[in-house]
């Protein structure tokens, strides 16, 4: 690959803002991610809630993902829809979710994640309701509190759900969203705290004649560790595709950027700072700051919903394009409808983000 | 009209996280807006930025408004291809967008800002080009940095535009977007300072024979100080039709709240907070803290991208609707597909977001 800077130089979207993913450093990352997992036997099952993307979610399993995971009910029906014939809800599903999940388990391998009884009867009814099958995963809260069972009552739910028809009782999950942004050091130790209380929940399992078919977690911040630590059988990371300033910052990561959002400068009346087309609508503000690639050693502050400041201008002027990459992929990319997927010579082609829709 | 946890009560969204008009407060919103600038003779040109839906512009324009204001080229082809036949592009447009508003002009009234000679001439070039006539306002720069020029350099821009064919003159815009959200007194003051100002620069364009047919400018914040100024002849604002935490905490504006988001209790396992659906991608944690309305005396906390807490649980069970008011409208919004405009009964129609798509 040329420098960023010459790749850049090459590519002109035809507005602006537009979020540009470089395609040859995205499809290093798909495939160095891929032989990690397959160097260890391990199945990718790469998570569509940070692309919203089918045409990239088509390519994760072209390359060797055995599905994609989803956050949203919505998520999975537009990949199924795509033609991805394997799926996995991973966060909790709302009671008017069932049935869409149990409707497009005759279309697709349809998995989801329950830490409740009322969860597991909502997804029973649904699914012989719909003579389909679920296939079902106790889902483990591994300390943030968000969501899933104690480790110390997998056992109860897995029992549980091995009891219902229409229902297979597919493995556990355990996602440890809290650690995938610790420091190096920091993150080795919350993994290596975890892996030993998921060793003991996976043997309890075993010792009751519930052996997990599938341990899935796992995520792009810990998914070197994730790989080693010999309890995954499934990994689930999503940032890894593009990544951004949050991941690239922990320095310690084989994925490289390839995610870049393209404005244009489109006010220029000051030496402090230019204003360029892109505010709060195209850059979300969760995370670490979104960095100016271009000019080089400027900052970028938000200046409202539509505005930023680019500071100091660095020699961009009224027109120019300024290359961003940012802060936070996944809240970012939800805000917009389309990729633009560059090629080295600079020419694009359009990649709907069309997972980004809701279920409304 | 109900109370609101009567009305909320009867709203039954099919899927969440669904953002919930309630029309009948939206409505006496905009009426109470509309007649407030009819008693001055002050057209009414509402912001489409904050909604992003041609079937609430039609209503505004169908009420009286002259037109939508717009902040995009993007916006301002969907408002003009759903039938709104004035169109106001407010923020600076990018040399890309000029081709396109050149020929939106062919079947609609577009108007433009300008802050630079460069910015006059791509106008000028594209009007010619595709022969239709742009109307052109001098953007000024009331202090936020952001884009226009200084108030005493303003008389030159419109001199120029003066001189261009395919171009009309239409006045000025000034936008003080650093005032709206100031507590009531220190509103005032700097309202009354930036009027002082406004007003030497209608001045001196009269003395040198260039009158602005348009003073365009005002916001929700400032709206009854805008009506009072007599300086503005139009007004652009746009929260005022749904309120949000930010512009109903100022407690000094006759507008109502009408915008809610519902979401759904997905996992309660814990006597702190139970989780529900709407995290980063359904709230924007832009502007003050979106606000839980029901269960009343809770708080919300972003947990992700998907998630929020509701803390204390407030009695709120897993599969329960949770309801809260957004704290910025205007990039929520941006995050969503769709309104649902909910009557008094709870009957809920779909209003497609459809300006949120961007160009691309």
């Amino acid at each position: 690959m040329q420098t960023l800077a010459d790749f850049l130089g090459r590519v002109n979207p035809p507005v602006t803002p537009a979020l540009v993913i470089r395609r040859a450093a995205m499809q290093a990352n798909l495939a160095a991610m891929q032989a990690a997992c397959d160097a260890k036997g391990i199945r990718l099952r790469a998570h569509g809630k940070m692309h919203k993307c089918s045409m990239l979610g088509l390519l994760q399993v072209a390359g060797g993902a055995v599905g994609l995971c989803c956050q949203t009910v919505g998520e999975a029906e537009t990949y199924v829809q795509a033609g991805i014939g394997d799926v996995l809800v991973t966060a909790p599903v709302p009671p008017w979710g069932w049935a869409r999940l149990a409707a497009l388990a005759a279309r697709a391998e349809v998995g989801a994640v329950v830490d409740s009884m009322d969860q597991l009867t909502k997804a029973f009814v649904a699914a012989r309701d719909a003579d389909t099958l679920l296939h079902i995963y106790v889902d483990i809260d591994p300390g943030m509190g968000r969501a899933g069972t104690s480790p110390e009552t997998a056992a109860i739910l897995a029992g549980a759900i091995s009891l219902f028809p229409n229902l297979n009782y597919a493995g556990i999950q355990a996602y440890c969203g809290h650690h995938q942004h610790l420091a190096p050091a920091e993150r080795a130790a919350a993994h290596a705290r975890w892996s030993g209380r998921l060793e003991s929940v996976i043997e309890q399992l075993h010792a009751e004649g519930l052996p997990p078919a599938q341990v899935t977690g796992g995520g792009t911040g810990t998914a070197v560790l994730d790989l080693a630590a010999g309890l995954y059988s499934e990994l689930q990371p999503g940032s890894y595709a593009v990544m951004d300033v949050e991941y690239g910052d922990l320095g310690d990561l084989p994925f490289a950027p390839a995610l870049y959002l393209a404005a244009t400068v489109v006010s220029a009346r000051h030496t402090s700072h230019v204003t360029c087309d892109a505010g709060h609508k195209a850059l979300h503000p969760n995370g670490p700051a979104s960095r100016v690639v271009q000019p080089a050693g400027s900052d970028y502050r938000p200046m409202g919903d539509e505005h930023g400041a680019i500071v100091p201008p660095g020699g961009a002027a009224e027109g120019d394009l300024v290359w961003l990459q940012p802060g936070h992929v996944d809240p970012t990319v939800a805000l917009h409808d389309a990729f633009l997927v560059a090629d080295e010579d600079g020419s694009l082609e359009r990649w709907p983000i069309d997972a980004r829709r809701s279920s409304l």
